[in-house]
């Protein structure tokens, strides 16, 4: 049904998502398409009041599954309001971080487990990602890139928490085999996006 | 687990809920019960702000599963923070809707069938009333008793999604013989009171 490529790029913090989606951008621009860069809440007004209640500090007392149910539903609206129009009239998808977040968060970060896929599939309604590049890191070392100081007792608690989403990201790898690419990205920028392109000439038939 | 007993009252608006449940909370009151009556968003602050998306006229762009996904959130919050703690404390709740008229309204109404179900089965978390009455009126005349003006076009249109969403709820009935007890709401006030509470003194071996 839908014309336009879907791409999504997942991995931990200080994975080097940002840097890389750009070079994928210039390069998919390069072989003359409209390729939207777009992360959630997708800059759609009801996704973004969803978003607030979300990341508002005050509301100490959110249960994990309505966390996890109103992530879905920011989702949802992203994809019926932006995605899904965006793919129908050609253009390319590049997603900062997709369905394959909320597994690997919540159902894995946050031990909500399986349920967490199924909600989503519900949110996407079908509109899953062409290709996934997930851009392997240790944790530890995502970490230290975004900030080198020494790590406390409440950081290193976090840690375990993260490495827990990894474990998420290692068994949707293997779950999905035909749509999410492991990326090493304990490399320079240069050689891990000379390995996306190579992909993407591949997908695209270049 | 719980020690608490879980009531919820269901059916058409103007089928009479309201009354019936005051009357229903006075019963219970008499038998030395605590009985805590609540509704959606049911109090909880977290449950207001999802309740002011959902509600917003402003927001006249949200997809239908944005829709039930905000509505699953707010219940997922109200279980854990209002019902799951009080059933824990033993005490009695009768709630005014729950998760049957999701599955009506949103299901059958809005046509996004199964879905509907099994998001509300992860945000209720197990917590199911113990007995659910179900208020059988046609919506036709529900409708009447709430405004008695003709109806127009529009109007008639709504009503062809009220009679689907009467549909969705007879088939919760069938579905829930166990739980959902149907009762005849064309009659008086005090002969539907009288069913209710007859249906409960079985339950209670009163």
């Amino acid at each position: 049904m839908k014309k336009g490529l879907f791409i999504s790029i997942e991995g931990p913090d200080g994975s080097g998502k940002s840097t890389q989606i750009q070079k994928l951008k210039k390069f998919l621009e390069e072989q003359g398409r409209e390729a939207i860069v777009t992360r959630e809440p997708g800059g759609t007004e009801i996704s973004e009041k969803i978003r607030a209640i979300i990341l508002d500090k005050n509301n100490v007392e959110m249960d994990y599954m309505t966390e996890a149910l109103l992530y879905a539903a920011s989702r949802a609206q992203h994809v019926a309001q932006v995605i899904k129009p965006a793919l129908d009239e050609g253009k390319t998808i590049i997603c900062d971080r997709f369905v394959d977040s909320s597994i690997a968060y919540q159902g894995y970060g946050r031990k909500l487990g399986d349920c967490v896929r199924i909600i989503n599939e519900f949110a996407v309604a079908g509109c899953m990602p062409d290709i996934t590049f997930f851009l392997k890191i240790d944790p530890s070392i995502g970490k230290m890139r975004i900030k080198e100081e020494v790590q406390d007792r409440l950081e290193l608690e976090k840690l375990a928490f993260h490495n827990e989403v990894f474990r998420g990201y290692l068994e949707l790898e293997e779950n999905y085999k035909d749509r999410i690419i492991g990326i090493d990205a304990n490399r320079s920028i240069k050689e891990i996006s000379k390995d996306i392109i190579g992909h993407m000439k591949q997908l695209l038939n270049l």
